[in-house]
């Protein structure tokens, strides 16, 4: 006989009902009374539970009764209406083999726990209703958004994670090393030796796969890298990890309204494909997690974004400076406070706030025609802020040459990338979308510890 | 007017024939006469060149016909049918734009370059047909692979890449740090003091995501992981690269049967999406690449794999051990000229070997009954050898405990590990398979550096 995913059951009801089946899982709940007995039975394809009816007609009617919970089973038996309950339907158990037993010490007993908690036990809580549905829709959406750039023809570039280039300039590093750190090989300065090190030289985990992503963009036209990216950073933040997962797509022949319009249809394809796949998990997060998350991804699903350009965001923001902590200035970055008042309170949608000053962007972006600014965007949404920053890049060689001696900067450093603007270098644009911000922001979970299996965070590298 | 993909144009060609459309890309060759000229333009959406016609109507004809090979374009015209050419249309120009020229020293003059070459130019490359096709090609089965398991509704998890445990096992490690190397903390011992580090204490890349993968399939019950792994090894040979990406499954309540047919079900997927889909590049592998390539591709389509016990496949070779270079005997890992053996000369198609020997296996495999041998899995291909490796994973505390007791592994760094054992383990099983050896499988290309877009290897890593 076939072993059934209670998925299936729940999906596909009707060519299961009144037949005799099979499914494994883990009991989430046991209860019992002298001759019969019922256990929610979950198997991880689902959110919700399988009813399972037993009784002491069952050989190990007793055994089975005494089990603990998170026992895995295997559960024989006729699948059945149960009209006016809380469940369709329930298995009535013809057979119940007991896979593997669970002790009696087994932290997920029914009751509350802490997140905090739960994250001391980073590999069981995954068997909780919170954790299976966050870690559910990560997984869909991680899916969602390779299909929405493979229905498009844009192609998956795996950039690499250890660069021998510090050039990235997105943030610290971590050091990747096979020398001996208690007693590394010394030059005759008495310098560290890194001739001698793995790779012949100084590497680091890469911060951002955007310059080797933008050599693909450069063949493929299209193309799009999903990654993880690291930051040696001690930010002890609850949206701050050392270790994150990060999308990042480059389009050529575009500029910085394709790019917007590009991370727009991104960000709504990923939402409706969520609610539209896992409709269980969602409502649970808008039930428990967040009561606004429903009616917030609705309004970005079914909104025109809005664009305004630094410029006139910094004027608005002058006019209500009274609402801020932080100073309003033409050429400061915006706080997040600024960010939230000009999508929540002023556009009441998803925002682009573009054509950012260029001291306080990155070097690749594109001047734009003022020379003061450059063709930057940050898309900002309700209840966040920023969630995806990207820009036109500099294709002009003179000009990216120039922005590189301002900054101080050594182009010997960036002869590959520079040599994109040298042989038929292009218009082109791109955006980073950091993965797990997304899920806070689809799930309403407020700590990237907790959207994460295993968090790597300072001081925090357990599992 | 809309900007059209080449792929359209020929996938969808009679809603595009006899209209004015836009095209942008690369030129590959530009040939001119006196009052006309022919540009093959690719724009890396799909694997062949639109041929471009233009002629001295255009305003600057001089300026396009001088062009250097490598310029970035774009034509708007007519699409025109040319019929007996050795292309099925053409675009008559109206109108070129030049978006970027590229320098006279552009590197990728038609000419044929070696692959050692062109690894040099890893930033150029993807502009040639091979590497084009390599990429692509790695592109449509990282989707494949994404698209088989959750069509079968198993949860994609990201295993953490920086590690704190030492106990994986599978080989040498890089060391992850933000110490000054050159003067680390030291404790009243002398040694480094770790606790000073980011993480508090020593961490590594990671050389697998099994373990952490295992809870995850003790919660979703099917799983698979789809990320990089490290080694730090110093092989410097065709086949091994210091940073590659791998996918592991894992199955619960699942045998090593369910593990091999689910192995099997995904190579066939793989390769038939590939040939689906990119029916182009795979000409070109199989024309250009490996004259072999499509009938050994098309036997393991529709080959039923074959399974042999380890003791059985030592029987096979001894009988055959004058054809080998290295000894044959029970107890010791086949080599690669063994494994060819069998999969290429006995069985003729891919075949599993099960039930190795405990000593050559790692200690989470499950022991068999005749306490000998472990419930391990090799997937041997024609061409090539092992391909996979996998198992049922030991599901028995007491047995498991036994294993790490003989091995001299420390039981306290598995805490968690053997708590999955502790709380309703139940059988299980999964495999590792190197996405680069894959791809290598897929398009015939003889080293893992050219389907890397930036390898990193012994020494080397560079861009």
């Amino acid at each position: 006989m076939a072993n059934i995913l209670i998925k299936q059951l729940f999906r596909e009801t009707p060519q299961f009902l009144n037949q005799a089946i099979l499914v494994s899982g883990w009991a989430r709940t046991i209860r019992d009374s002298k001759s019969f007995g019922f256990i929610e039975l979950n198997d991880g394809s689902f959110f919700r539970n399988l009813q399972i009816v037993f009784d002491d007609s069952l050989p190990n009617f007793a055994e089975v009764a005494k089990l603990g919970v998170g026992s895995a089973l295997t559960v024989e038996g006729n699948l059945v209406e149960s009209p006016g309950a809380k469940q369709p339907f329930e298995l009535k158990a013809t057979r119940i083999t007991v896979e593997g037993v669970s002790a009696p010490d087994y932290p997920l007993q029914k009751k509350r726990h802490s997140f905090e908690f739960l994250r001391t036990i980073a590999h069981l809580r995954p068997r909780t209703n919170t954790f299976a549905a966050v870690f559910r829709i990560r997984s869909l959406a991680a899916y969602a958004i390779h299909q929405f750039f493979q229905e498009r023809n844009f192609v998956y570039v795996h950039t690499p994670l250890i660069t021998g280039s510090d050039c990235e300039g997105a943030g610290e590093m971590f050091r990747v090393t096979t020398l001996d750190p208690a007693n590394p090989p010394r030059n005759e300065r008495g310098e560290v030796d890194y001739s001698q090190d793995f790779f012949g030289k100084e590497t680091n985990l890469t911060v951002s796969g955007q310059l080797n992503g933008e050599t693909y963009c450069m063949a493929f036209r299209n193309i799009y890298t999903f990654g993880p990216t690291f930051r040696a950073e001690n930010s002890n933040t609850a949206r701050h990890a050392a270790e994150f997962w990060m999308i990042e797509p480059e389009i050529a022949f575009a500029e910085l309204r394709d790019n917007m319009d590009l991370a727009e249809a991104m960000i709504k394809y990923v939402i409706n494909y969520c609610l539209e796949n896992a409709p269980e998990e969602m409502e649970f997060f808008n039930n428990m997690i967040d009561k606004d998350l429903f009616q917030r991804l609705h309004n970005v699903v079914s909104s025109e974004f809005a664009h305004v350009t630094y410029t006139e965001a910094i004027e608005i923001l002058q006019k209500n400076k009274d609402q801020f902590e932080y100073p309003v200035d033409w050429g400061s970055d915006l706080q997040t406070e600024h960010e939230r008042y000009l999508t929540e309170q002023i556009f009441k949608k998803p925002v682009f706030v573009t054509d950012y000053p260029k001291e306080i962007k990155a070097f690749y972006m594109r001047l734009n025609d003022d020379d003061k600014t450059v063709a930057a965007m940050d898309l900002l949404v309700p209840g966040v802020g920023e969630i995806i920053g990207g820009s036109q890049r500099e294709e002009r060689y003179d000009v990216l040459e120039r922005r590189l001696d301002e900054l101080g900067l050594h182009k010997a450093d960036y002869w590959w990338y520079m040599d994109l603007r040298k042989y038929g270098g292009t218009k082109h644009a791109g955006y980073g979308l950091g993965f797990e911000r997304l899920i806070m922001y689809l799930t309403g979970m407020a700590n990237i510890r907790d959207v994460i299996a295993y968090p790597r965070t300072v001081r925090t590298a357990e599992f």
